[in-house]
């Protein structure tokens, strides 16, 4: 845990900004901290994985690095051993994880972030497959996954997008929080901490820091509602 | 299937109306007309059997049937198989169907509402379980079930409390449309009746309705998408 290098944002759009745009410094930051130049990108959790790939690479090979494709390499693991950082993008969770799972890459994935060797960048799906679990995410069960366990970079759940309303007022689904609360009432469940579309969470070793151009709300066992905003340390949570 | 009695309904609440209200006549014309008076209630897709069967009890029993809680009898599978007709409310799907299935009760509904021996009614998570397979619920997966498949009383996927929205204009999450996408892209995809809230399906025999007092959409693969109004016949469905 304590080599842990990891940005997880809540999505990669942001009402405002261009794709990822509120993020660049931090991943910008981080790769050039670790001297990294090439990016692995992860398109499993969307269909197009070529388009999807083009769309990334524009971005960040503009910010002068090279983004490949884990698609284009004929051993997905072996790609992995290789890569100094991936970046694990959004779409589907539970499609994105049952593709991890086939290619046997969810552990690998785990060792190599945990010791140090491989930098973490996720976003979406693409975090909440770093988090204990996706029994947080927001997405469509549209295929079934051999687990719902997952990378377990920390401790805990994450719920992306998160957003504090029903969908309108006369609507009678259930809200975020509601459907958040029936989680903290399963036996298995975790903290989980609702991040706000524009932030994101920077994991140094067994430090914690909420950054990014929007805050979080951590909600407990017990009916515990916390807000955390930018900047704010919040490395307890790693101590699960 | 030619012999199952069935009324899926979109949700229990409806704005406008009180719980259940939208559905009463419905409800009551199936049960009479298969002269039921007892009415078996499942309550797992919530947390508090006895609350939730209170609840349902409270309206049902004002219209002169008697309603009791799978819950309150020693063997569950026993109770179904002694019952004329159950109703499965709301909550959360993968609870409800991780019961069923510790309870070894998926089989024996199936059968036995497709013996005739079962009138079946079920509500959001409980119209979700009737279907195919629960690939298209909108709640979280906050349990891991054996599998996605379901009891199967219908050959397609149901999205209850359908909405045509996204949470609002700024946010970057999926609408509900692009989840259904997602969903129909799998090659394991059936068809998505998006079930609007106040509106339920009617199955009889080889016949399906639409009742109640709003529409369903119609989603199939590649992109069609075909909107139905209250008493619409779209049996076809079921030979899919």
């Amino acid at each position: 845990m304590f080599q842990c290098q990891a940005l997880l944002l809540s999505s990669s759009n942001c009402h405002g900004y261009s794709m990822l745009e509120f993020a660049k410094e931090e991943i910008c930051n981080l790769l050039e901290k670790n001297n990294i130049e090439n990016l692995l990108f992860v398109p499993y959790a969307q269909k197009n994985y070529d388009e999807y790939t083009k769309k990334i690479k524009e971005v960040i090979d503009s910010w002068g690095f090279s983004v490949s494709g884990l698609h284009t390499y004929a051993e997905p693991m072996e790609a992995i051993n290789n890569a100094q950082a991936i970046f694990i993008g959004g779409g589907n969770t539970f499609m994105l994880l049952n593709t991890l799972y086939s290619y046997n890459l969810v552990s690998v994935i785990r060792e190599r972030v945990l010791e140090g060797k491989l930098v973490y960048i996720g976003s979406s799906a693409g975090t909440n497959v770093a988090t204990k679990s996706i029994h947080t995410t927001n997405d469509m069960p549209i295929i079934y996954p051999p687990s719902f366990e997952a990378i377990g970079l920390v401790p805990f759940n994450i719920n992306p997008h998160y957003i504090d309303k029903s969908e309108n007022e006369t609507h009678k689904g259930e809200t975020r929080d509601q459907r958040i609360g029936e989680y903290l009432e399963m036996p298995h469940a975790k903290s989980v901490l609702g991040l706000k579309e524009g932030s994101m969470l920077h994991v140094d070793g067994d430090s914690l820091v909420l950054k990014g151009v929007a805050g979080a709300v951590l909600f407990q066992k017990g009916g515990k509602k916390t807000e955390y905003f930018v900047g704010d340390n919040i490395s307890f949570l790693l101590e699960e």
